[in-house]
């Protein structure tokens, strides 16, 4: 039986704080000092975010005991990635099939729009 | 402001079974009865599982009274794809790093190979 970390992975990026912490992370390394700052949030708020992102594994905390700075480690977003692209097919299909209809739409219109005007020349 | 419509998704995929539910249906659509079956799991079951789905946009139930087939409907996948897109360059970087590690650390080994053998041959 393989471990399920994709189940821990979509719950911690089922909350908006957390999406936005790894958007700044995406920009490089920060401690939880800087990421409370532009999020308006206590530190032990961060925190409490940060502890569930590393649990998941979507970052990596350093070792320096007094920064501890966080970085995004994108092995489990890959994972996301690999997890979606199974489905790609499907919204590809649907979008075709909209295009198809789409197409279909205008050449009706372009039919009855050109039918009236040869109507008006008669 | 928007509607974050990408919480309720992924919280609605961190959960193996409703991910198991999605790969079935991407196959075509089902009943509930015709979902529960390779699941071995209760009809209500299955049927909350199908609630959180159709909330979070992921499927779609028909309007059959009878039957109320499911279909999955990929705008929400597709959604989830273009956000975690945002972050390939970090992965992709990573996986870069880890080559050139990986490249340097076999021309070390080359080079003390050649050495080995060099000696050797003296």
């Amino acid at each position: 039986m393989t471990t399920d970390t994709l189940s821990p992975t979509f719950a911690a990026l089922a909350d908006p704080t957390r999406r936005a912490i790894l958007a700044r992370l995406a920009g490089g390394e920060a401690t939880v000092t800087e990421l409370a700052k532009p999020f308006d949030m206590s530190m032990p708020a961060v925190s409490k975010h940060l502890k569930v992102l590393e649990r998941a594994g979507l970052i990596t905390r350093g070792r320096d005991k007094q920064r501890r700075p966080c970085r995004i480690d994108a092995a489990r977003l890959k994972d996301v990635s690999d997890w979606v692209e199974h489905y790609r097919k499907i919204w590809e299909e649907r979008f075709d099939r909209l295009d198809d209809y789409l197409q279909d739409l205008q050449k009706e219109q372009k039919k009855h729009g050109k039918n009236g005007r040869e109507k008006k020349g008669k």
